[in-house]
């Protein structure tokens, strides 16, 4: 297994790159191609002891920043870290690639070199997401605004098999977020999507509503980009209103600060390991002709592990090939809509 | 002033609007009309000292459950208490209607009875949404999924008014949810609102992201109504995800146990003032030509009396009237696209 990972991306810069590669070199035999400025890297790279690791840099003299303009950069940075790993993909040089950079500037680049796996109309992202019983599938987070139905069902599809051989989850329950359970319930691309999704062959439960996804009542969630970012988004910001609302609490009266001294720690660990919206393994591009995983730009080392960790199980277990193959499985009808027996 | 209130409506039947009337009545002067059921209502109403408040009783034979088909139900049960409500107002027997009931029904029978503002596209809901800085605006809610972006323009309008008149907020600020701040970014609706709005005499401060809504980085959010269901709705899944967390990390140890019982009172009451995704004061239907406010199924007497205030208000600030100006006083350029210019 060789995956090559962006080690100049994200917030954090090359450090928590290096670490994370150390690891999981170690800790899962992996060959771990450092992509960046190898002058950088090398002198971060001595600081470990990396005996019988693979561990080689991969020099790419530029870097792309988290503010830029994605298809603008990509296309400007030829020699950026993002480039050169998503080209060892497409050139076989890596099995994977792995970034906590731009997320735009990674689907720019796995478009442009990658491309979409064939009968694929749009690559979504996708990542997991924190519920109640636990963590499910929500796509797409944005790589798509305006969607067609055939690309929510496609989304579907793709969703419902990597929850299968990624996470671990049996035959999942697809949904469609809607703004109400029945199938005439919707906007007209998820309504539409609906019928299409109804003949696919996979298990798709309906519409379910915005409480359905934190009280985890599906595996796969499926939205258009526009509504998937602004959800992830804003649940990342109920965190915040959260954890303010408990301080406001705690120190409201005596007992409460007293309650507060003594069960301060529990409830910081409950909600990293329950309402993490950031590091839980990061985002999956599904449709491209490649592995690719965009980690969040806070991550440090232990989620970018878990990065890297994903991006090897999606390789292990065939998720492109199982994509294209479902893709054969879906009859015609669960593929583009009939106007004239719809409904 | 005479608030027409549909005794009838609500999760918990005609007993917590019966106690609301009565208290409305008591505290603000108000006349409420119950519209309901009078074999019904009658005995409720003698449980209270009513002596010298204007509480008339109309019947209202019928009734429109949660669960009926709204436009339907409304052209069918022309004497239910939903229906004759609204055309108390229509007939200028009541100055505003206030209902707990089917919130798609209430819409319905007044878009049937009421009609449209003058220049009105379409009406939106809108709620007050608990925030990290207290509640906001949010609209729409769900009247409308696939929004024109005039509609966006529109809802942006409306909604800075009621802000302003209702909740008394100064020139509120008004943002368009968006997957990203640039004006570029949004679906396609979105991107155009955001041209129309830009030449809004209203305080537009453009794209905000999903985190900035709890956040409460603006004072008015406009979302076309898919999108503003399921936020609204995800948000209360959310509120029980964290309650559930915070129990799970509340006995998760003995110190934490000790401090749950110390703290318990503080946090249940901060996350009941802070988090109250139900109950603030009901949703208001903006753009019909009369003031309805439709409050939450499981509103009990507070609540109910907290939207029969809201309503008073809207009707005491004079808000469709302001609609109506504000309307006139929009430049063509933030009324309508102008495919030559725009950009």
């Amino acid at each position: 297994m060789r995956i090559a990972l962006d080690a100049m991306g994200g917030d954090f810069g090359a450090a928590p790159n290096v670490e994370a590669a150390v690891q999981a070199a170690r800790e899962f035999g992996y060959e771990i191609a450092l992509v960046g400025q190898q002058e950088l890297l090398r002198p971060l790279l001595n600081q470990f002891n990396t005996a019988g690791l693979q561990l080689p840099i991969v020099h790419a003299s530029e870097v792309i920043e988290m503010h830029e303009h994605p298809s603008q950069a990509v296309k400007a940075r030829k020699h950026s870290s993002m480039v050169i790993g998503v080209q060892m993909v497409r050139n076989g040089d890596a099995d994977a690639f792995v970034t906590m950079g731009n997320t735009g500037g990674a689907l720019a680049a796995s478009l442009l070199y990658l491309g979409r796996l064939k009968g694929i109309h749009r690559a979504c992202l996708a990542t997991a997401f924190p519920t109640i019983k636990g963590p499910v599938l929500l796509c797409d987070l944005g790589a798509n605004t305006d969607c067609r139905p055939e690309w929510l069902a496609q989304f579907a599809l793709m969703g419902s098999i990597y929850a299968e051989r990624v996470m671990h989850i049996r035959n999942p329950r697809v949904a469609l977020l809607s703004n109400g359970e029945e199938e005439t319930k919707g906007n007209q691309a998820v309504q539409e999507a609906h019928q299409l999704l109804k003949r696919a062959p996979i298990n798709f439960v309906g519409n379910v509503q915005g409480y359905d996804l934190p009280a985890g009542a599906a595996d796969v969630f499926v939205a258009d980009g526009f509504v998937g970012n602004v959800l992830l988004k804003f649940a990342e910001g109920m965190k915040s209103f959260l954890e303010d609302a408990l301080r406001t609490a705690f120190t409201s009266s005596i007992p409460a600060k007293l309650g507060a001294l003594l069960a301060k720690d529990a409830i910081k660990q409950t909600l990293r390991q329950k309402l993490d919206y950031e590091e839980v393994g990061g985002a999956v591009l599904l449709g491209v002709d490649g592995v690719v995983i965009v980690g969040h730009g806070r991550s440090k080392a232990r989620a970018i592990k878990s990065a890297i960790r994903r991006a090897a199980e999606a390789v292990e277990r065939g998720v492109l090939d199982a994509i294209e193959q479902g893709l054969q499985a879906m009859p015609r009808s669960a593929l583009e809509l009939d106007h004239t027996t719809r409904g």
